[in-house]
């Protein structure tokens, strides 16, 4: 007996989206299908060229098998998620979403990212990873995987799935994913820990090298960057974390400051989006973290200026791309 | 019966020390000496061409008459302050000043520009000038002086220079700069005032435009950067003046706000500096009044994060002019 295969759309397929891609078919568990947008006729004509630490240095011309139409047992979701521009996330996978059936897992950093999906789709199963992969399109249809595949997945709470459905959902998503259990692909039903966890590096190392377009070993040898700006964000996001209920230790920041190494210059993502002249994540990174310690009363002063010259760095994206038109008026509102 | 002319020593010939020299020379009551660096070699070959509001816009080929040596009655210092690069201000004039003699006149932005001059020089009057001028080099020995050259001077307190004697040095300096009135020099003898009225607009407009790159009015545009940076920097300052006895009310943020017009984009020095890769002025416009701030007890978070930022770009700047460099090491001190 032929278990059938699950079947996965895939909607963002830059490092992290292919690297799923390939370990979901690679699994033999599941059928993938995936939605490209900047990449796809690279990816059509000569496949995808992968050098995975995983999976093999010398992977050539693959592609997913799979040309799906809806129902999906899970959307995975790998997009950037920059709330104030369209189309949103529920936007781009609404077309695909079976009610009551296709689980969407939402593989993108930050906090607060279920929150305009449950409404849209009240009857899903939503599911958070939280991925600590390294893996990066150098260019159309080359990725290079060169940190392990390790995510930590559980479901989000959503009034009107039950919990043990929502559950159960991602453990199966698990299972189809990692099915020889090769990766350590983690069940972790404490989704609002991990995520305030791994903001406390998000929110502090990566919204300051954009700021400063500088990387984390420099950083660290300045000292100067870790004990005026990144330990006060960290501790600031440790408290707004407390008060939310997710009980992290203020000596989280000392682990997190050592986590990335001083003898290779590495930039975070936000600060390689910002010097590509894209667009940054900064409302789950930052701007949720902040609302959340607002509405428990925790001061956040550092993150606070961090997130206003982070949006005045947005403006200026937002400038470059033609979203956004400078006016150069006499009757200004402030004149 | 002829006065003699007063004899000036100008150190520091950019915009600011070069409209001095022609305003202290034209006026005929001075004999002007100017110490030059960069431009020196083009003004010698050449002299400086002027473009001004207010002397003329063709002067072509002038020069500064004087190869003086001391004694000198003033030394006009209009370099840039950066403490914690050699030669500091007062390293640069000790040879050329005669104790109970030359009066220093600092014209340079910020707090307690004078705290290092005091004991270095202690029997000579110590003058503050706040400039308004709009004058920049624009290539060597070319000056375009495009705002008018007004100035707020009076004495600052020394503790063995009484204080009658600095005064009077400081109104014999405005007489020989401005003999026939034409000029707005005026004598201010609330040096503290004027100084922490203008860095109401230098910690919040200069300091933003440095880390963001950004013009003064496309801040206002955005509104957003003027209400989560600008106005909060500004009442933080104005804070710190009143614990510190200078009464600025709050009121006078929004006069600053609209003090740049919308109508054309300006980028303040700090900014212009961080993008042609020279050190910012940063101790003097950020940290002396961050220090006098904390040490009344006035929370100043917004200024503070800045504060740290304008440090970490300061640092690439070193970086790049080969002051620091960064070591890759496995064993940093933070590892």
């Amino acid at each position: 007996m032929t278990q059938e295969k699950v079947r996965v759309l895939i909607v963002g397929t830059g490092g992290v989206g292919t690297m799923a891609a390939y370990a979901l078919e690679s699994g033999g568990k599941a059928e993938v299908t995936a939605v490209m947008r900047s990449n796809y006729d690279a990816a059509v004509k000569n496949g995808i060229d992968i050098d995975s630490i995983e999976h093999g240095h010398d992977i050539k011309g693959w592609r997913p098998t799979a040309r799906g139409s809806p129902p999906f047992d899970f959307i995975l979701v790998t997009t950037k998620n920059i709330p104030d521009v369209k189309p949103t996330v529920a936007d781009l996978i609404a077309p695909a979403v079976t009610p009551g059936k296709t689980a969407i897992v939402l593989s993108q950093n930050g906090l607060n990212i279920e929150k305009p999906i449950i409404p849209r789709f009240p009857t899903n199963p939503i599911i958070s990873s939280v991925s600590y992969i390294g893996a990066t399109e150098k260019s159309h249809g080359k990725i290079l995987h060169d940190d392990a595949d390790f995510q930590k997945i559980g479901a989000f709470s959503s009034p009107e799935v039950p919990a043990d459905v929502a559950a159960d959902a991602a453990k199966r998503y698990i299972a189809a994913y990692n099915p020889a259990g090769k990766l350590e692909i983690v069940y972790e039903a404490d989704v609002r820990f991990v995520r305030w966890r791994k903001l406390v590096y998000n929110s502090s190392f990566n919204s300051i090298a954009a700021v400063l377009r500088m990387d984390t070993a420099r950083m660290r040898m300045s000292q100067h960057v870790i004990d005026d700006l990144i330990r006060p964000i960290m501790l600031e996001i440790i408290a707004a974390a407390r008060a939310c209920g997710v009980d992290l230790a203020d000596e989280v920041a000392e682990t997190v400051i050592k986590t990335d190494p001083t003898d290779t210059a590495f930039k975070p993502s936000m600060c390689q989006d910002v010097e590509k002249g894209n667009l940054m994540e900064i409302e789950n990174i930052v701007g949720e973290p902040l609302r959340e310690g607002a509405a428990h009363g925790v001061p956040m002063p550092t993150l606070r200026t961090v997130y206003g010259l982070l949006k005045g760095l947005q403006l200026q994206v937002k400038e470059n791309r033609g979203m956004w038109e400078a006016k150069f008026e006499a009757d200004n509102p402030y004149q």
